[in-house]
C-alpha cells in the first residue's frame, strides 16, 4: 500500500499535466516543489510559499541542484495566496503539508483558520478535476487544533462540488500524517 | 479519485495472482466473487460464504452465466471460515462487505465479534504482503455498532506485523461506506 507521501504524489501526477500552474502551499525543504516542477516542464509553473526564509532557501538551493527555472518563491503565508495568482488563472493542483518545518523551530507552524482560508481561495481557481491535497502532521503542540479545524471544514463541503477523500494508516503509533485531497468535480 | 468498489478490487488486483486461493467471507450478489475468481483463474479458487442462502443462490446464478468453476460456496457465517480451510494453505487475499444484502431483510446483518473472529482467522492464513479488504456499511440498524468494534480491533493491530489503511470519502451524505484494508508485512 502506498506510503502517504508516494500516494500524495500519486493523486497529483494523476492529474497535472505539462504547462499546467500548480502550488505549493507550503514548500519547507521543497521536494515537494521539486516534483511539482518536473510534473508541469519547463511550459508550466510552479508558485510555492513559505512563511520561512530558511524554507524559501532550502527550496531554492534544491531548485537550483535540479535545473528548474519555473518556480516563483513567494516569501508569504498560504493565506495570502489570493495576492499572487492572477484572477482568470487555471490552477492545476496544489499541496500543503501541514505542520511545522523538518529541522526546525517547531513553534512556528500552520494553522486553521490560515490553511482553511488557502484552500478556499484555491477551490476558486482549481480547474474541473483539479485537486487540493493535504498532508495532515499533527503530532506537534497545536496539531489536533488545525486538524480539526481543517476536517470540519472539509466535511462541509458540498458533495455535488467536491469529493473529499481520508487516506491513512490507523494502527501506528506517534501520530503518523494522514491525506486529504479535494477534487473539484 | 477510485470510488469505494474500484478501490477495493485495486487493492486486491495489486496483490492477487492466478492460482491463488482467495476468501469473499461475505458473497451477497456475488459480484467480488466473480472479480475474485478472475483473477485467481482455472488453477486458482475461491471460498466464498455467506449466512444467507439467497445470497449463496444469487452468487451460483452470476458464477454459472459466466462460467467460473473455480469457486467453492459455503452456506456458513464467516466466523467460522476455519472450518473451510486446510490447516497449511496460503491466503492470497480476502474480502468482506459487512452490513445486509441489499435488497433483501435488513435485519440480518453481519456482526462485529463474528467478523473480528473471521479476520483474525484469514490473517493466520495470509501469506507476506496478502491484503484484507473490508468494505465498511455502517447506516443501517446495527451498523455503528460493528464499525466501532472492528475499528478498535484493527487499530491495536501491531504496525510491525501489519498495515492497516483507512480510505473513504469523508464529505458525503447518508453514512457512505469506506475501505479498511489490512496488509500482512
Amino acid at each position: 500500500m502506498k506510503s502517504i507521501l508516494n500516494y500524495s504524489h500519486h493523486l497529483l501526477e494523476e492529474i497535472i499535466s505539462p504547462g499546467e500552474t500548480v502550488i505549493d502551499a507550503t514548500c519547507g525543504n521543497g521536494n515537494d516543489t521539486l516534483f511539482l516542477s518536473k510534473l508541469v516542464g519547463d511550459t508550466g509553473e510552479v508558485i510555492a510559499l513559505d512563511i520561512q526564509e530558511q524554507a524559501i532557501d532550502n527550496t531554492d538551493r534544491l531548485l537550483m541542484e535540479h535545473n528548474c527555472s519555473n518556480v516563483s518563491l513567494v516569501l508569504d503565508s498560504h493565506e495570502n495566496i489570493g495576492d499572487y495568482l492572477f484572477h482568470d488563472i487555471e490552477i492545476g493542483g496544489a499541496i500543503f503539508n501541514l505542520g511545522y518545518l523538518p529541522k526546525s523551530d517547531k513553534s512556528i507552524i500552520t494553522k486553521g483558520e490560515s490553511t482553511v482560508k488557502a484552500i478556499d481561495t484555491i477551490l476558486k481557481y482549481l480547474k474541473k478535476n483539479g485537486r487540493i491535497i493535504l498532508v495532515v502532521y499533527y503530532g506537534h503542540e497545536g496539531g489536533q487544533d488545525e486538524k480539526n479545524t481543517i476536517l470540519k471544514h472539509v466535511i462541509s463541503l458540498d458533495q455535488k462540488q467536491y469529493s473529499v477523500l481520508q487516506y491513512g494508516f490507523i494502527n501506528q503509533k506517534n501520530n503518523p500524517p494522514f491525506i486529504i485531497a479535494i477534487q473539484k468535480k
